[in-house]
């Protein structure tokens, strides 16, 4: 009766370790992008890695970061970042950009189902929760642009990332405020923001334009 | 006996929500500048209006956040964004700007001197009051404008604006010691603050030039 | 018999002093070669001294922070401003960034050793403690460069900086470990930060590009 947790656990720590090496490479890229040596590459590999679990931490006041208690993930994404460097030619870069859509959308519901979790642990109100999803998930790429010295493309690009990550967020605080078991609530945050993810990018929906 | 300090407590909460939404507006249309996504928009509004009070509270490790126990300014602010993306046009930033100088300087004064009062509760040292203080006061727009890929108005503009601030923290830090009631150094800080920055406004002082 | 340790803990001071200002410095110029206003150059001073200590004491939840336990350091670096405002023309601009780089690579050294010090005795992993190091040493001039508008220097001068901060940084954990004395650990891991990076500087090395 166990082995469905346990299942679901081993997919969970698949997803969660996929998206971290996606959200890692997306700061190695843009690093390359913009000609920074080794350090700043690692430097901005993990900002857009941990950036966003670790504000949200800040914010919630909660130690030690799950970087502390999960080191092997800071020693994974080191190696990622070395790796990266010996072997990703610019050859690669659109066959790894469109690699990482799917992990990178995963990751985004998961980390956004994580951060909300925690906000509601805490008994935060809801918006707070919803924010504090948000933050997890896009913090990371919002740091990364920033030190690269571009305004954040969660920000300005017109495609929904963040918005989607809003949706799913409303999606598990709704869930949990009807005491529906862990899983399912993790499991539906996580449908509804890469499946919103999925369809805007299929269907390339754009953020409608302010007629400013 | 009681209607004055509950005359000022609801002059005070007015003030603050005059300056709450001055904040998020220049926010919002400095978002609006940079032709940033709907999501953008509000990420940069909630950064300019939030940002500084939220550093402090960080700082001084105090929780819950002020945006925690009065949710309703999440939502207000939210709100705001909304109602500015539909109805805000180009022709009406000019007058927006103006109208939002006297809120401003106002706001200023009183998140300068809710910063520094929470410092000095805290029994920390008189610069670090006056520059908690000013971290409340300034660091939104800080925030606002890396964000937006500029270097802070606050930092290049020649006007001043953390200065007052800055002798605005002084003042109150003063009375304090001196054992004021809570609502005369509210007010001296809140008037001088803004008196000051009023006065360099009308009369256009200008920082000294570092000839360098 | 204490005049060893004494004498050790003077000179540790000196260090501290001149690293800060020349920390401070290094922000001052910044901020002149960007042309900011007056609040802007003692704003940027500021987070170049104290971004890092303050962002190690944040992650680490170590209050007070140093600068409220040494608030004199805060008048210091503010006079240090003041005094650079009145004082220095661009003309001495070149002989002030020479001489920096001694104290610059000294207190580098210091502060790697301070940072992973503090993580070491909150019984942090080894690689946790060496980020916090590096954290300490390296993000007050990231902050700088991002609050001014630049991609951080650290990140793509292609100088080894940070990396003579890491090497030294995993010298200190390792003598740590093997139950060293205090200052033995301090003094080896200031000496090989610091050597490394003067070596750097002397033989001209440079990171290795990342051909992409």
């Amino acid at each position: 009766m166990q082995s469905i947790p346990l299942w679901g656990e081993t997919l969970r720590l698949l997803v969660e370790l996929a998206a971290t090496a996606a959200f890692a490479l997306s700061g190695i890229l843009e690093g390359a992008r913009k000609r920074l040596d080794a350090v700043g590459v690692c430097a901005v590999g993990f900002l857009a890695a941990f950036g966003g679990g670790t504000l949200r931490d800040l914010l919630l006041d909660s130690r030690p970061f799950f970087w502390v208690r999960h080191v092997e993930m800071l020693w994974g994404v080191l190696a990622l970042c070395v790796l990266a460097m010996l072997f990703l030619r610019s050859r690669h870069v659109q066959v790894t950009e469109r690699a990482m859509q799917w992990p990178d959308a995963l990751g985004l519901g998961l980390f956004v189902a994580t951060g909300t979790h925690q906000a509601l642990v805490q008994d935060l109100p809801a918006l707070v929760a919803v924010l504090m999803g948000l933050v997890t998930g896009v913090a990371g790429g919002v740091l990364r642009d920033v030190v690269c010295n571009d305004i954040p493309t969660a920000f300005h690009d017109h495609r929904p990332y963040a918005i989607c990550a809003f949706a799913g967020g409303w999606v598990y605080v709704g869930l949990w405020t009807l005491h529906t078991p862990g899983w399912v609530s993790l499991t539906a945050c996580v449908v509804v923001t890469a499946g919103l993810r999925g369809l805007a990018l299929w269907r390339d929906w754009r953020l409608p334009e302010w007629r400013f």
